[in-house]
């Protein structure tokens, strides 16, 4: 019986030898940290206003929603974020869920009737693949942001239902997909585009919109957005806007809608606060972008091998997972704290640096966050300054 | 292409012939309702201390907690949760997820090993379900409760790792499944045994420990215990207890846990001071099985079929789906909020009002709100006083 936990055990001696162990290191509230690795991109997780609403929010609902969404769980805050998130999408409506996570299980499996066929990018992050997976449906991987090998899939499979299942902004590399393309092909074969704009909203497209308002798809019919909330909007949630059919069907019939409590109230009001400064927020936009070309350039001046980033999330190759590893711990013996990523939080073999670049860091310190991140660098993530080694583009089994 | 939005609008169109529409209704602030149908069982989630702890954990950390556990999420906040909720349910280890719902889907996954027979109970809730489906395992399901069932599952599957999988307090009926046989039966087969125990926690057990810790099963090591925060605890999160072995491979290999941004540091400091209010509750848990038994006794002498409640949650059987809306609608109208549950929300083909009691009502207001009830009650709800309709046990399949 506690063969089990002995069994577990050598699992974690297997990881701990292939330098794959993962701790929690929590962290206290000022912690003083220049912050490479979280993804409030625009600093407004702690803006005054944001903490505000969510305060005041407390207050007047108390801290949980009290129940799911459907019994005793919507309350104003969720309807009133509802809208604006559906005007500022581009969409029909709009539907707040608790996670992120969960609203990408729940839309995958709310868009697949009998005989779907599912097209996922192999860089897709974990909900979209356990959202392929939980729905039953069959799924083909292609290869990662490949337009044909995604048309090929679709006339592989005549008059089947089919969805093309995609990030925009790639949540490792922070590459965008490319969605007009993919839209075309899905549409041509009478296919849906569900795309994850998680790491896109507030950071790219017209008022901060994301990706799909980027590629005017919003409001396409046949496109579902999912997104969420705990990103650039600085909260905790996920969203999904569509065809008002779609959402309708979400409410009555998603099992991650339904049989979950809703996200607090307070929460609902802070991310309601953050939407409206990211709406306005374009002067936030243009230093994010700024400090992303200055951080590509930095790096690779050093001759690290750096991703070329559509928004703000920087890849920065590592030698491999220990190198990583050590890496990301002498940054943060300088106060610098960046993500470390190693397989299997990675579509491929490589181990990396993830850098997410945040307008709400002082500039200073951001620029001298770049000095702490080549000072630490291995001597072996270094090539000759200019001479990069090639993407690697293994696609993964999900 | 605009098919699939007509289809789904057809099937609305059957959902609402068979009365099965479902509608959000938001709620303000404060909307002076009467609430049974919420899950804050002990009033916690707008008791002042626990406000004042979220409120200050929003001006110390920001709303959101930027980035996942592992990256950027974890803080001082989700530690201090953490350790006082396996002190509490008297378990090595907890682990504190963003919902109750990606516990049970982490869990899952993580307690299967090739070859694994899962076990799961009819009235298992819905995230349950899709933990099994998830985890890609074999999955039995047993009908209700039924302990012989559950032990012939497992003798079916010698020398298999199995786990069987139960609430323990059921979502639905209130009932509570018969852990200490089924833990006796589980262990004769060398299986584990996951208790959900979301409707227990704050409600049943040493100190509102829940009901594993009633069945004094609490720090088995074949035992490991979930739970959502946001029920007695007033707050939202999910938390997953067990042995120290087990709790770190789901740190390093969950996926539901790796790829998901962090609860909130606020919504963990609310919860953890719920938490301790909840410890030093039993005057608030004397109150609360008072009136689950005033409502037993005052909705049976009415002639409605009442379950026979273990916890909090009492069900009153309605005579369909449209009759349980409109009772529901009735009461609301005289403001008292009760849950309306009917297909597939129940176990079974029978509708219900779902009553949750809280000891956080105004007593009076409580009172009240069960003559609301009774005389809202459709006639035919209502058999002879005292005689009434057995339960049905029907198996569904998950
Ligand atoms: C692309 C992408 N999709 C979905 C999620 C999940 O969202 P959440 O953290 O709100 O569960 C994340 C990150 O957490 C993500 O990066
Ligand atoms: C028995 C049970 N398990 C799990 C959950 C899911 O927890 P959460 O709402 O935190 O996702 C719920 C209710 O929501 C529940 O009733």
């Amino acid at each position: 019986m506690a063969d089990w936990l002995a069994a577990l055990d050598r699992r974690a001696d297997l990881r701990a030898k292939a330098g794959l162990t993962r701790r929690l290191q929590p962290r206290p509230a000022a912690d003083g940290m220049t912050d490479l690795a979280g993804n409030d991109y625009l600093g407004l997780a702690t803006h005054p206003e944001v903490t505000a609403a969510a305060t005041a929010a407390l207050s007047a609902y108390g801290l949980g929603a009290t129940g799911s969404r459907l019994v005793r769980g919507s309350t104003d805050a969720h309807e009133a974020l509802e809208t604006e998130l559906a005007q500022w999408l581009g969409t029909d409506r709009a539907l707040v869920f608790s996670s992120g996570y969960l609203a990408n299980l729940g839309a995958l499996r709310a868009l697949v009737q009998p005989r779907t066929l599912l097209v996922s990018d192999a860089h897709n992050h974990a909900s979209l693949i356990d959202g392929c997976r939980i729905s039953g449906a069959e799924t083909v991987v292609t290869p990662h942001a490949d337009v044909d090998a995604v048309a090929a899939a679709l006339a592989a499979a005549p008059g089947r239902p089919a969805v093309v299942v995609t990030e925009s902004v790639f949540s490792v590399d922070g590459d965008l997909a490319p969605l007009t393309r993919l839209h075309a092909v899905a549409r041509r074969h009478g296919a849906l585009l569900l795309v994850d704009d998680a790491h896109a909203l507030g950071v790219t497209g017209p008022a901060g919109a994301g990706g799909v308002a980027a590629a005017e798809l919003a409001g396409e019919p046949d496109v579902v957005v999912t997104a969420t909330l705990s990103k650039a909007l600085g909260g905790a949630g996920g969203v999904v806007a569509g065809p008002a059919e779609f959402v309708r069907h979400l409410v009555e019939t998603g099992r991650t809608f339904i049989f979950d409590t809703a996200l607090p109230p307070a929460v609902a009001a802070g991310v309601h606060a953050a939407l409206r400064l990211t709406r306005v927020g374009d002067d936030l936009r243009v230093e994010l972008a700024d400090r992303v070309a200055l951080a590509v350039g930095r790096l690779r001046s050093a001759g690290l091998t750096v991703s070329a980033p559509d928004a703000a999330v920087i890849s920065v190759t590592a030698p491999g997972p220990d190198a990583a590893t050590a890496w990301a711990a002498d940054c943060r013996d300088q106060g610098v704290a960046v993500g470390c990523f190693r397989p299997p939080s990675t579509p491929d073999s490589r181990s990396r640096l993830r850098l997410t670049v945040s307008a709400g860091v002082p500039r200073a310190a951001f620029e001298r966050a770049l000095e702490v991140i080549v000072d630490c660098a291995p001597v072996s993530a270094r090539s000759e300054p200019g001479l990069r080694a090639p993407q690697s583009r293994t696609a993964v089994t999900q």
